[in-house]
């Protein structure tokens, strides 16, 4: 295929997707009135999830049906119905993507998110926020109607993605300083929906699990470093929010990298200026992340963990090589 | 039985049922080590959870135990696996309830509960809270493992809840003051984690599901309308919290009851002082409850109510009287 071919296809894609989005939303809207909510419940959830939910790169829930193509050997042997189902439960991880971000920002304290203001920070929502979240959970499991395989490997990524940003939290309280903790026991890898995408591919045990996850380990691991770069080094334009990571005190890969390989003159740097409110404290860190060739430290990481990931996917044969080959070719060298 | 035996049958099913307690929670400690969590993420949530979970007054999760004792028809009948099964759907519904008040405190802005500052307000732990919130509703399917019919039961009481505490909330946004959203239609009887209780009891279908769930509606509602009349009336040393819903705008039963009696003089002094965080102002709605009568008012609806339910539960005999009748009495004039 020419890559205007590709283009294309990705585009359609993306289209029958958001299509898909549509169809689910009004489905949930007949939901809640067949279950008698007031009108004025039902308006705010249908604003609610417009807001937070299909505005992403939907690189997530694209994911699923690459996956469901690669697995069933090409888009000729992929039905209309199963590509519905594959788009649903597509729909379902950025719906728990949107969640999650939704109880973040305010946690992170963040002001903008996908280019808007933070659904939080937007008119009239302020604390409800929290309820919106659980409402978009909750939205989840009435998608996925009684199919217990899935709703309990929803559960399963709700339950690691909630334990890593407790390490994210308690590591860094907005204020409080305590560099020992950020240590690379203490970064985990298994922060984001993201590392949950992949594990829903596999139909029903059939594939080498353990070589999958070992996959979708690292590629979720690679995924969160990026993210963490980008916070730092991203446009904001681009990457549709401002970075605050310096800022909020966050345990991020960067800085992890940067205690790693600073003096102790340099630590002292980090210490009085990482994790407080004020822009010259951020710049302070940020002109020492360039004292220590931070961007060239993330370049090669990214060289090597590509280099390391491609050669375990194309060194195995129970699983498609193409299906996590696409998936690292649409993240590597990533901008947003 | 006697009373004084009722009562120290009543201690030790207390006493029990708070080994289970100490039980589970070591069981997650060790699941979460097993899981390979960081000693500082494992400390952080069990104490979380000592913190959030047991203080409360257990009526949710011992009404478990006592149902399953009337469906089975006496204790004797009940073995100690089933004892202990019952125990746990219990505590998951107290782990439930828990999340729901860590969130809910938040977005009410209260500050004590259970007798001691809600949990956002404790040393350290601000807005974390959210992400708690959902940690401990992820234990409940850990608690549960993989029951699926329990799962999907919680899954629907946590959807029930969120939808009910939504209504909660954009019928009362803290500052905005609009009494024409206070009707009867908003105050919903769906709102509470406690209207899920009874749904666990019968086991299975077996049962006549539609009597079941008109006997838990008409007692959760019940319930509701009791907190709300406490929230205002109770003795903060008792309830444990100071009573914040004139304040929050809270779209209560008292409230909505008011708005049917008064003129349009009284109702001016609701519009002005009502959602007001101003203790002159919830002053000023207190004493015109006082000149509508409205303790009467809630004595009244609570004599009808419990001589409504009582005939309810007694003029039918697919369920066990005893099961119900036990729960409304433990509930009828309650103080706390």
């Amino acid at each position: 295929m020419s890559d205007d071919a590709k283009k294309a296809a990705a585009a359609a894609d993306r289209d029958a997707f958001l299509k898909t989005f549509e169809s689910l939303r009004s489905e949930l809207v007949d939901a809640e009135r067949a279950d008698g909510q007031v009108q004025i419940a039902i308006q705010w959830i249908d604003k609610m999830v417009e807001y937070n939910v299909p505005h992403g790169k939907l690189n997530r829930g694209l994911a699923v049906i690459d996956g469901v193509r690669a697995l069933k050997g090409g888009a000729a042997c992929v039905d209309d119905a199963l590509m519905h189902q594959a788009s649903v439960v597509g729909w379902c991880i950025e719906w728990l993507q949107a969640a999650f971000l939704v109880w973040d920002d305010i946690m992170d304290e963040s002001v903008t998110r996908r280019g808007q203001p933070c659904w939080y920070k937007s008119d009239g929502v302020d604390m409800n926020a929290i309820n919106d979240g659980l409402v978009l959970e909750c939205q989840i499991y009435s998608m996925l109607k009684s199919t217990a395989s899935l709703s309990q490997m929803f559960r399963d990524v709700t339950d690691q993605t909630a334990h890593g940003q407790l390490i994210d939290l308690i590591t860094g309280p907005i204020g409080v300083v305590d560099l020992s903790k950020y240590t690379e026991e203490a970064y985990m890898p298994h922060r984001d929906v993201q590392d949950g995408v992949l594990h829903v591919l596999p139909p029903g045990g059939e594939r080498d699990a353990s070589k999958c996850d070992e996959i979708c380990r690292l590629l979720g691991q690679f995924f969160q470093i990026q993210d963490d770069y980008l916070d730092c080094y991203g446009d904001p334009a681009v990457i549709g929010k401002i970075g605050t990571d310096i800022m909020d005190n966050k345990c991020g890969w960067l800085v992890v990298q940067a205690l790693k390989k600073c003096t102790a003159e340099q630590r002292k740097i980090i210490e009085d200026n990482y994790g407080k409110k004020d822009a010259e404290c951020e710049k302070r860190v940020k002109a020492l992340y360039v004292d220590l060739g931070m961007e060239a430290v993330y370049q090669q990481y990214e060289e090597d963990a590509h280099g390391k990931l491609k050669g375990i996917i194309e060194g195995q044969d129970m699983l498609p090589a193409e299906l996590f080959g696409a998936m690292l070719a649409k993240i590597y060298k990533r901008t947003k």
